[in-house]
């Protein structure tokens, strides 16, 4: 029996799906926080390299080309392979099918590394010198400074701080790479400064270190900021997983029931959806999209449809997404790249028109899947992995207490190297559930109403 | 340009190349330590499983089949990509062409699984329930816990104690696999509590850590030993590298002139040698073969040849090899898995033979290249692999002085995202070489004159 599908370097897709170009109902668009008026690319261009920001805001074509030096680099680990996960089956004794996407495979452990070469690529080429980011697990911020070493530019990460704490491998593989990383909340930027005067122990959140790094790419010339999920360019680049997946499910001689991805901030999630999700809205196929969620941090499953910020500080255009708010301060689940308030325009859109679904997971059941599945089928999963292999066994279960054949794949977004003190807590049973109430999320979102 | 040379899982090795079978000189037999008669395999059985005590002792099969349980198993992370290192070779301004098999996509990050899931499974098909070991940097034992797992053993793993303290995150791998943990030297064997008398702060070095593995086994009924390295059952296993090397190098148009590993017990070497040696001794190829080992414990290049003992404690047979004393202790560099006294008798055999050279890599020199490569090819190198590395390097660095264009491989034999504190202490400036003097050496050696 096969278990890995595999593709020749010749067969990493050579165009990104745009799946806005496609949509029934197009996004609402995102609007100046100053005038509220919609945004224009040019807007965008003080932040985001042009051509990025061009993507960001493209309704029209459907398929853009990957330049060749970013194909190029993505042979360092693409294409990434599709697995039967044959052991999981076997240890759920069920009758469904369950395959994994391998992005753990590339160098920096996780998918992010697809749109960080993308990004690094695009400020090269515009001549800049410098750039910043943000990071909450780390992961992205491990991708980008491999990404910004490949095409010699300088990089300043603000590292979620409770991260920082938790994951001191990650710090070290940043350095490792060459880049600068500064824990946030920090005292280089007035978005920093005035959260530690107002809340000195504050641990800080992707939406404040995303305040820090926009604040420190405008203040420098040659200096732009990147971002690692919720933005279309970000989802467009990550597509790469999907339209490889295709192909190996065909090699499988399969087509996926229900596609799977954890949720942050939605880049891997669109990642692996979006190109299975073009045969749904061409009418051939009925596939199943599931975002899994953190139960800490719900804004698909509880938030609301809103315009707002996709920072702390409000720097960012308004976002039309389904948010907690933009000052939501989610517990420190060791999940951190699933810690972010809100949903990219595009998943948000996909949600309000039923074309995907959303499940809330609880941590004691992504890290209980997520040892069964470091168990039997050998790779220990990120935390935020862990919350797509918990949606996948519930669903193979269910198939299972159905009698029903379904075809399940999930998205395998990162391994867990070098999150294993989340392990070590967890094996000795000091991890919690958090269960948010009705309370705690009305209190956010009640003062968004003010905002647009 | 082609970057990855991949195989289908079809094309994992059907059988494990045995050199001893087309070696010119045998290795001298291994000796009882009690009657210092050469051993049979039914001497080894109260230690190790029948089927791999034969296969140690076995002079006349060239290939042995790899059982189809071990091979399906295999089909988790092999066939492991060829890398064409073309990153490097631009950084290094080198005519040599670099290719590395990368090893350290298996999910334990090494390529001890190749041995691990075969022991396992000759333990489990004896009937036992129960295996020890011994790791040194953890990649060995973090191999055996996944492959118990897969095969339902308990494991109880003796790791090294300044490993067991530098390495945490091992630590919790190996328990995330279910293993049993136990820093050594510890009380738990009476050659543990002898060590712990004589020397109270004794770090521990795999030769005491191999002594108390072994006590338990022979302690436990149903239970036997496990060796991630060293001997020629361990060293066979491994040449699913080499063979594999050699389907790849076909695929990429080449023939290496250069063959090179990182030189701890010889379990890498090996695997990416033999395969390519067998070519050597048929007479059609000159490739050279480049054992890289630490020049804190440099028992190839400073040793001397003589019958020794494996462990600390002497419960192992006697081996004829280069070695530089059973109770030599070695400083304490991030390579953990390099730091033991001997060599295997294949290898010493083919030292002698001069059909391998050996060459002694210091710390500070593994971390500068291991960083380059991870700066250029992406992937962070175990501070083990970061001496093969940099053995390669130099050899690209003459080929360039030279004007030659020489094809070297060598074998990453894992990636270092669970050494991260070890590259933090480089970066730091923390680091040191080792200089051993003559007299060093000569103290520990003198004393094996006696043994034999």
């Amino acid at each position: 029996m096969t278990k890995k599908f595999l593709l020749n370097e010749s067969e990493i897709p050579e165009k990104w799906y745009n799946i806005v170009a496609d949509m029934p109902h197009k996004p609402l668009p995102l609007l100046h926080p100053g005038t509220k008026q919609p945004l224009h690319p040019e807007d965008l261009y003080p932040i985001f390299a042009e051509e990025v920001a061009r993507q960001e805001l493209n309704q029209t074509d459907q398929w853009i080309d990957i330049p060749e030096e970013v194909r190029d680099k993505y042979k360092i680990y693409r294409p990434s392979p599709l697995v039967r996960a044959y052991n999981l089956e076997k240890a759920l004794d069920t009758p469904a099918h369950i395959y994994f996407k391998n992005e753990s495979v590339s160098p920096v452990g996780s998918h992010k590394l697809n749109s960080a070469l993308a990004q690094a690529y695009y400020c090269k080429k515009e001549g800049l010198t410098h750039i910043t980011t943000e990071t909450g697990a780390g992961q992205w911020g491990t991708a980008l400074s491999f990404a910004a070493k490949v095409f010699g530019l300088e990089l300043a990460v603000y590292m979620v701080k409770v991260s920082y704490e938790q994951k001191p491998y990650r710090r070290s593989l940043m350095q490792t790479w060459g880049a600068q990383v500064i824990a946030s909340p920090s005292m280089s930027t007035k978005a920093g400064r005035k959260i530690l005067t107002d809340s000195p122990t504050y641990q800080g959140s992707l939406g404040t270190a995303i305040s820090e790094a926009i604040e420190l790419a405008m203040s420098m010339p040659n200096c732009k900021y990147t971002l690692g999920s919720v933005l279309n360019h970000v989802s467009l680049h990550q597509t790469v997983i999907g339209l490889e997946a295709e192909k190996q499910m065909a090699l499988a001689g399969e087509y996926p029931d229900i596609v799977i991805g954890c949720f942050g901030g939605g880049s891997n999630f669109s990642g692996i959806s979006y190109p299975f999700m073009r045969h749904n809205i061409a009418g051939g196929k009925k596939t199943r999209f599931i975002a899994a969620e953190p139960s800490s941090c719900p804004k698909l499953t509880r938030g609301i449809f809103q315009y707002d910020f996709g920072d702390e500080a409000g720097y960012t255009p308004l976002l039309p997404m389904f948010t907690l708010g933009h000052n939501f301060a989610p517990a420190h689940i060791h999940a951190g790249g699933l810690r972010y308030h809100g949903a990219g325009t595009i998943i948000s859109q996909l949600m309000k028109d039923r074309m995907i679904e959303a499940v809330d997971i609880q941590q004691l059941d992504s890290f209980k899947y997520g040892l069964l599945f470091a168990r039997t089928e050998g790779i220990v999963p990120a935390p935020e992995s862990a919350h797509a292999i918990a949606a996948a066994v519930n669903e193979a279960l269910k198939a299972k207490e159905e009698g029903a054949s379904k075809v399940i794949l999930f998205n395998l977004s990162g391994h867990g190297l070098i999150d294993m003190s989340a392990y070590d807590s967890y094996l000795a049973g000091d991890l919690t559930n958090y269960d948010l109430s009705d309370e705690d999320i009305a209190k956010n979102v009640n003062q968004l109403e003010k905002i647009v």
